[in-house]
């Protein structure tokens, strides 16, 4: 490329790093070569490799959920290591600003993106894919474009919680999950009724919320689930269930900030974990995701498509720990 | 711009935004022209004002620790609502890490910088200071270069903090804060000294343990204040506090996670906020901070130098909290 633009090998590193000190005819000539030359497929596997200071995008879906923040903090241990920077961002669950976000981000012309996706699409990147950018869906699938994925192993956390309220006597288990255009959310609801199938349970439609976390539908369906209602008796017919599972720490969250003044028998086991679960009394038993190795399985799928990029789309499932505390034991 | 490159307004637009479907000799001719014209000051704070979509970049220390994470959210939220993306990236604690992402970010051309800085000087960043970039530390100073400042009224937090103590009867108040190489721990020691000083009560040193908060070296302090440690009766003579500060969240939660095995008596109040700390038996009295408001500092600061890159550097502190909950009390 220094050859093609008529400069020194040195000037091409200052204009691709974004180094001050290179006139703008100069600087003109490096663009056109590197346009010529396709420079950024290449190069982006060669830093990612040698350890030269290169820039990973991630996207996430609130960078204040611990969930998204633990594995942003892995993300960022494994990029320094190799001598890379991340720039993280937020897309708020809003469709529009996952587009607005990752796309200003490419902009940026990150060696790789990873994106926790809300969209029900992600072809906008369709053109970023094209030019080699290696994309990681993590949390959820993408959809519309060539990508890598990493997932929690949901049904297996869901199955594990269903199997340990149910070796403690429970059958009345309540289920208070996102709404299902969330594809974990409907994963794991789906896990759920297959798992209390499988302990020979009859399911009961009337013990699952689905919705969007609100503290007024979290304290509706408490109301609810835990005989506390408007109608006396809560669920007709056939009473209070004794377990609850919350589908994710929002959730959880939320539950628990309400449950002081609602029945504290009723077990309960939270999807994700939470800081200071365990100094809770009880303390929280949860369905922990390995943030850690869902930052560090995102790094290792990018690592190997850029050394190969025509590799088929892989999907990692990464496995949910039980960590048993007291809630709903 | 656009007459100067001869191209249409549309294609220069697309350059600056990193569209494609620009031709490598008109890529070549706009970025001349932007580079001749020294475009990028006032699109900066055009783009700031009109609310079309620019980037700002914030370098933190901890994207993980929650008080980093909500001070991200509210700045994206801002910045949302101006049409902006932000990029975030941590330093965790590493000086030349900072001057690494900082540097990387910089070279993305983002509007503005809010930094977190942990390095003894931000001067690295005075090429991008001079070329117009505006920059806003967070949560401590930065040093060697022009930049507006947002801090927490740490004073003002720790006086309230050991005034409540006082009020309910501690004299015998230890301080477990970070090391004194970072700014706010120093300013929150001088403030406890200066607190207890107002109240007649004498300092003792003893009392006072300042380091990199790790789970060994808050065990063996808890030990030696509370009249635990090797030598029988801990401290000498004097005898053991009746009560604690922990001067930031990540040794407030580790001095939660030791203090079951250690006496439940101790006050303790603790520097920042923790999810769940209102759950705990008893609640955690914390001396909160205004994340949001120091965001939102952040951002009003940037928008009035955007507006007037002249104006004499700036400093804001925005008031803490005392939450009581009964860990004090």
């Amino acid at each position: 490329m220094a050859a093609q633009a008529g400069v020194a090998l040195k000037t091409v590193s200052r204009v691709v790093n974004g180094e001050p000190g290179v006139g703008p005819g100069t600087l003109a000539r490096v663009e056109q070569a590197i346009i010529e030359l396709g420079y950024r497929r290449n190069e982006s596997a060669r830093q990612l490799r040698s350890g030269r200071a290169g820039t990973l995008a991630m996207v996430v879906r609130d960078i204040a959920d611990p969930f998204f923040a633990a594995i942003g903090r892995a993300v960022e241990m494994t990029a320094h290591r190799d001598g890379q920077v991340v720039m993280i961002g937020s897309t708020h669950e809003d469709p529009k600003r996952e587009r607005e976000v990752a796309l200003a981000f490419c902009a940026r012309r990150p060696d790789a993106l990873i994106l926790a996706p809300i969209a029900d699409s992600q072809d906008y990147l369709h053109p970023e894919v094209e030019a080699g950018l290696p994309v990681v869906a993590i949390d959820r699938p993408a959809h519309g474009i060539l990508a890598d994925t990493v997932l929690s192993d949901n049904v297996g956390g869901i199955r594990a919680a269903v199997a340990h309220l149910v070796s403690h006597g429970h059958r009345r288990i309540g289920y208070l999950g996102d709404d299902q255009m969330v594809y974990t959310a409907r994963e794991r609801v789906v896990a759920y009724r297959a798992a209390l199938a499988e302990h020979g349970i009859a399911g009961d439609e009337a013990l699952v919320r689905l919705a969007a976390p609100t503290p007024e539908g979290i304290a509706h369906s408490l109301g609810d689930l835990l005989g506390l209602g408007p109608v006396p008796g809560g669920l007709a017919g056939a009473g209070p269930v004794t377990a609850l599972i919350t589908a994710n720490n929002r959730i959880t969250a939320e539950v628990l900030r309400q449950l002081p003044n609602l029945p504290r028998r009723t077990a309960l086991i939270g999807f994700d974990d939470l800081e200071l679960a365990d100094l809770l009394v009880p303390g929280l038993t949860v369905i922990a995701q390995d943030a850690e190795g869902i930052g560090r399985a995102a790094m290792e799928l990018l690592d190997t498509r850029l050394t190969d990029p025509r590799l088929p789309a892989r999907e990692v499932r990464i496995p949910t720990t039980l960590i048993i505390r007291g809630s709903a034991e």
